[in-house]
C-alpha cells in the first residue's frame, strides 16, 4: 500500500483519468462527506439497483457481486424486504417495552448455537457488538488486555479501532493491546500453525502481564478475513483458546465474516474449529442489509456486567430488526444456503485451483464454503507477495464486471466472498473472467 | 433510585404482582436476553402496533405516546415507511460505491445548518456518532480531556459510556473525564446559570490540566435531557463554548434529543443558544425508527482525522438509511412540524402550568417546544425533589394510558417528549390524565 492510511483496493484521486461526470460526483461527495471516506477501485462504481447476485449501474450494466457479505442472501431478497415492509408499517419499538419478535428470534437463533451460549443481546452493527463484548469481558475478567492478529479488523468504535490494526499504522493501538502473527498455513515456518499460534498467544499473554496488564480476551475471526483468509487446518484454534482460558481470559469469536452459514461446513465459523467461545459477535449478514447485530454470550460471563451495568441500544432489538433477522434465518434454512455454500464453494474453489495449474501468479488457494483467499505471488518458490498484480487483477475483474477485493498485510490476497445464493453458473462467470484477467495481468 | 444500577422508571422484578402471562413473558425474556436489559414501568407494557401518536397492546388498548423521540413524526409514518419499502426493494449499498441518495440527503440536511458546518458523516446510532465525534476531536486537538454534565447521557459504546454518568455509579468514568453541574435555572444559587456554568467548565479545564490531561471537548445536549430538561435561559451556553475554545478544545452539540425541530424555536437545539458548535451529533429522530445517525463537522476540524485515518460504517450511509432520513426531513417541512412543536408545545406547557396553580407537587415547568420538564417536589419553598411521587405519577399515567418518564439526578423531573405531530386534543388528553394522577398522588 502507498501509505499507511491507504485501504486495500481504494480509489486514489488523480491516479486514473475519469469521465467529467465521475469527477463531478466524486468532487461533490468529497465536498459533502469530507476527507475520511474511501471508494473502491481505480475507477469507482456507482450502483442504482440490486437483485440477487447482481448490481446494476444507473445505465443498467450488470456487475456480478462476489464480494458483499452484508447481503449474503442476495440483494433485495424478497422474503427479507417483505418482512421489513410489513413490520416497518406495524411497529418499531425498543427493548424497554415487551415485544414478541425479539424473543422469538432469540430462541430461533440461540437454537443454532451450543447450549452453553445462552443469551442474545441486540446491537445495531458489528462494531457495537464487539464494543459491547469487550465491556462484558472486561467486567467479567477484571482485566483489560486484548490479543488480536496483526492485520485483524473488528470495528470502528474508539475502543474497537484500538484493536483493529488493519485500519492502518496511524490508528494507535491501545497500550493494553498485543498483536500476534495470524496462523498462516501457506507461510508457516514449521507447518504446524496451531502450535505456532499457541506460542504467539502465550507470548502475548506473558508480555501483557510483564507490563502489568491483566489479560482479558483473545478475539479472532476464525477465517481471519483481513489477515488473508486463513482457513487451514480446521482445529488449529483450540490450543490458543485453551491458553487464554488458562490465563483467566475469554475467547471471543467474531462471526461477522464467517458466520451465518458462509463456510458451508457449519452455521458458525468457530464450529469448524471445534472450539467453544465465551462470547460470539454477529454482524453484517444478520439482516441482509438491515442494520442489526448482536452478542451471544454464556450466562456466567454476563452475570457481573448485568449486576453492575445495564445495556440499552435504541435500535438494537427493535421489532423491524428482529423480523428482518428472522427472515434471514428462514431463507438460510428454506433455500438450503449452508449446503449451497458448501457445494458451490467447492466448485468455485476447484475452478480457481484449476486456474492455478495454468497461472503461476496463483500461489495458494484456500478458504471455506463461499469465502476464498487466493494468494497472488511473483515467485511461487519464494512465495513473494505481489500486491501490484493483485490490484491489477481486482481492477481487471471490475472491468469484466465482477466484484471482488484483496486483503492481507501485503494486500496480495484476492478476497472472494459471494452471496450464499451463488450458482455454478455464477462461479463459471467469475472463473472465466479471472482466467482472462490473469492472462492479461501476466 | 434504589441502587446505582437502577434506571429511572425501571421495572423492578417482584415489586408488584403481575399476571401469570406477564410473568412468563418477562421470565422468557430474562432467560433469552440475560440480566443487562431493563423494562419500563412497575408493570411493563407490551405493544404490537403503532400509528401516529398511539401505541396499541396486543389486545388493542391504545396508549398515548408522549415519550418516544425516535418516532418523532409519529409511529409508522406512511411517507417514511414508503421510502424504506421502496429503497429496501431497490438497493442497500454502502459508501464504498457511489450512490446519489447519500449525497442528496447530505445537501438537504447541511442546508439546515450554518454554512461553517460543511460535512456530514453517516453512522448508525447516536452512540456511534458521539464515538466518532470524540475520535475526530481528539485527533484535531491532540488532547483527550472530556467535560460533561453530571447526569449526562451520550451513549453506550465503551468510549462514550465513559462520559455518560447517567448510566450509574458502577460505570467508571474515564480518568480523562470531568463532570460539571448542569446549568439549572430552578436551583441556581446566583440566578445566573450562564456565569455558573462558565465557572464550572473553566474549573474542569483547569483541573484536567492540573492532572496532565489536555482538554479536548465540552459536549452538551443543549436541553440537558437526562440532567432534567434544563432549557432556561436560551443563550447561557455561549460563555462555556468560549471557555472550551480558549482552552484549545472543541464544542460538540449532541442533538440526539433537541434536534430535528423538537424545540419549535429552531431546527437545532444549539441555535436556541446562538452558539456555533465545531461538531454536531445526530441520532434517534433522524430516521423516525430506521437506524440512521450522523456527525456534522466543520471541515477544518475533520482535516487531521481524514489525513491520518479513514472511516467506514457498513450501514452508515446505506441508501435505505438515506432515503428514510430524506423522508423525515420532507415530512418535517411539509407538515410544518417545527411550527407545530412550537404551537402545541406552548399549549401543552400552558396546560401544565395551569395544573401547577392547583397542584403544589409541581415545583417548576420548563422546556422548549414539545419537550417539557416538570419538577416534582415535596416542598415548593425548599424545592425538595420527590422522586417517589414522580414515580407514582409516571406509573399512574401509564394506568391512564399515557406514556412519559422521569429524569434528573434525583429522578424527580417528569420528562414529557411527545411526537412532533402532537395535537391540542392529544395535549388535553395528557393534561386531563395528569390532573387526575396528581390528585391521586396527593
Amino acid at each position: 500500500m502507498k501509505n499507511p492510511t491507504d485501504m486495500v483496493n481504494a480509489f486514489i484521486p488523480g491516479a486514473v483519468a475519469l469521465s467529467p461526470q465521475e469527477d463531478r460526483m466524486i468532487a461533490r461527495r468529497r465536498a459533502l462527506m469530507g476527507p475520511a471516506y474511501r471508494l473502491f477501485y481505480e475507477r469507482p462504481l456507482q450502483f442504482d439497483r440490486g437483485e440477487g447476485v447482481w448490481l446494476y449501474t444507473p445505465s443498467g450494466e450488470a456487475y456480478l457481486d462476489a464480494y458483499n457479505n452484508v447481503t449474503s442472501l442476495g440483494h433485495c431478497h424478497p422474503h427479507v424486504v417483505g418482512a421489513i415492509t410489513r413490520q416497518a408499517a406495524r411497529l418499531a419499538t425498543n427493548t424497554r417495552y415487551l415485544h414478541d419478535s425479539v424473543l422469538t428470534y432469540a430462541e430461533k437463533l440461540l437454537a443454532t448455537f451450543p447450549p452453553e451460549l445462552g443469551h442474545l443481546m441486540y446491537t445495531c452493527t458489528g462494531s457495537d457488538a464487539n464494543d459491547l463484548a469487550v465491556r462484558i469481558a472486561q467486567a467479567h475478567t477484571g482485566g483489560t488486555g486484548i490479543i488480536v492478529t496483526e492485520t485483524a479488523y473488528h470495528g470502528v468504535t474508539q475502543a474497537v479501532a484500538a484493536f483493529s490494526p488493519s485500519l492502518g499504522a496511524n490508528i494507535n493501538l491501545g497500550a493494553h493491546v498485543r498483536t500476534v502473527p495470524a496462523p498462516d498455513s501457506y507461510r508457516s515456518p514449521t507447518g504446524n500453525v496451531g502450535a505456532e499460534f499457541v506460542m504467539a498467544v502465550q507470548g502475548a499473554i506473558d508480555d501483557l502481564r510483564h507490563h502489568g496488564v491483566t489479560p482479558s480476551i483473545l478475539i479472532c475471526d476464525s477465517l481471519f478475513s483481513s489477515d488473508g483468509v486463513l482457513s487451514e487446518q480446521p482445529g488449529f484454534l483450540q490450543g490458543a483458546v485453551d491458553a487464554i482460558h488458562r490465563a483467566g481470559g475469554l475467547y471471543i469469536a467474531d462471526e461477522v465474516q464467517p458466520g451465518f452459514a458462509r463456510t458451508g461446513q457449519a452455521m458458525w465459523g468457530f464450529q469448524r474449529h471445534g472450539v467453544l467461545p465465551d462470547i460470539v459477535t454477529l454482524g453484517k449478514p444478520m439482516g441482509n442489509g438491515f442494520p442489526v447485530a448482536g452478542v451471544v454470550v454464556r450466562p456466567e460471563v454476563i452475570e457481573k456486567f448485568g449486576r453492575t451495568a445495564r445495556y440499552f441500544n435504541t435500535y438494537g432489538g427493535n421489532a423491524v430488526a428482529a423480523e428482518a433477522a428472522m427472515a434471514v434465518l428462514e431463507v438460510i434454512e428454506t433455500e438450503g444456503l449452508q449446503e449451497n455454500a458448501k457445494a458451490v464453494g467447492a466448485y468455485l474453489r476447484a475452478g480457481v485451483e484449476d486456474l492455478a495449474t495454468r497461472h503461476p501468479a496463483i500461489g495458494d488457494v484456500r478458504g471455506a464454503g463461499l469465502f476464498l483467499g487466493v494468494e497472488i505471488v511473483s515467485d511461487r518458490a519464494e512465495k513473494t507477495a505481489d500486491s501490484q498484480k493483485a490490484s491489477r487483477i481486482v481492477n481487471g475483474l471490475r472491468d469484466e464486471r465482477v466484484l471482488i477485493s484483496a486483503c492481507g498485510a501485503q494486500a496480495n490476497i484476492l478476497k472472494i466472498r459471494p452471496p450464499l445464493i451463488f450458482t455454478g453458473q455464477n462461479a463459471d462467470f467469475l472463473i472465466d473472467a479471472l482466467d482472462r484477467v490473469l492472462t492479461a495481468a501476466g
